[in-house]
């Protein structure tokens, strides 16, 4: 099969990327690209929106000790029981600093966890988002997870995965969330 | 929303995991699910199967550094330029390493890569598979990935996500593969 190219994008220019939709291994996927890179000899970071910084989960201890950074700060959750305009402040102070991330240049893989969900609470523009991404430095992938990504995300990404439920435990059979898988 | 438990799964049994879909990311989740598993000191392991055993990846490279084994026992594809014979007797190697290590119960988390795949060209059997993962030793998680997972499996599966193709820049662009994101 003859594949031709529909945009300037070239190997090594680095490529956008969103995993969205409504099954389990966003995240997940975004962990193992940054430890995949990790084992390249890139420079990687995450910046977790909405999970609390207090969370010390499997990934925040393996991420330690291969010296991946993984920041999170967020209040746990976007509806309910949760305070809205902290929730709000807290993302716009993530949002800053993935911002200055992306324009500083000083990592070849950047993981915005969950950012989508911020976006859709109104608390950051998507248009917003994109355009930083857009503008990144020259090689820069840029991995955004969550759940209801904007059509403006998807409109520019250059790779699109939506993880389907087919099968979900906690959903179907009413199972709690797993050591070592979840968290 | 209250949820009814549906089935005798409960948690710390073990799920039987399956990321299947022609989208990108299901060996990234696998290997994403094996960080953080280490994370929570979970023995963990994966078999790829297809791949060769000489490619020496990022996901290799990484694991390597935190102690967790990527065994790959394959001839590279599975159709077009290879040898099918060989293909088929890698493939019944692999799966007898894997059997083994269900039964032995020394690892919390296997992941068994692109088995799916072996098991389409009708070199190891889809019910085969099913019954050993069955009859792993409580505790255990077993993730399955790869494309076309045999109907069997999904229907024994816990936890299956499909991963569906939105934009695949390799496809729709013509760009090769990425260092760091894709090996």
């Amino acid at each position: 099969m003859v594949v031709e190219a529909k945009s300037k994008v070239e190997p090594g220019e680095g490529l956008f990327i969103v995993y969205t939709g409504n099954g389990k291994g966003k995240t997940t996927a975004a962990l193992g690209i940054l430890v995949r890179a990790w084992g390249q000899g890139m420079r990687t970071c995450m910046f977790q929106f909405i999970k609390q910084p207090e969370q010390q989960n499997g990934e925040h201890k393996a991420a330690e000790a291969l010296g991946i950074p993984i920041i999170a700060l967020g209040d746990g959750c976007t509806r309910g029981r949760m305070d809205l305009a902290l929730g709000k402040a807290l993302a716009l102070r993530q949002w800053a600093a993935c911002k200055q991330a992306i324009q500083g240049g000083a990592y070849d893989v950047l993981v915005l966890d969950e950012i989508t969900l911020a976006i859709r609470e109104g608390w950051i523009e998507a248009q917003e988002v994109v355009g930083a991404v857009l503008a990144r430095p020259a090689g820069m992938h840029v991995v955004i997870t969550g759940r209801y990504a904007d059509p403006a995300l998807l409109a520019r990404a250059d790779l699109v995965t939506e993880m389907g439920q087919v099968k979900h435990p906690y959903h179907d059979r009413g199972l709690t969330v797993q050591r070592g898988i979840d968290y």
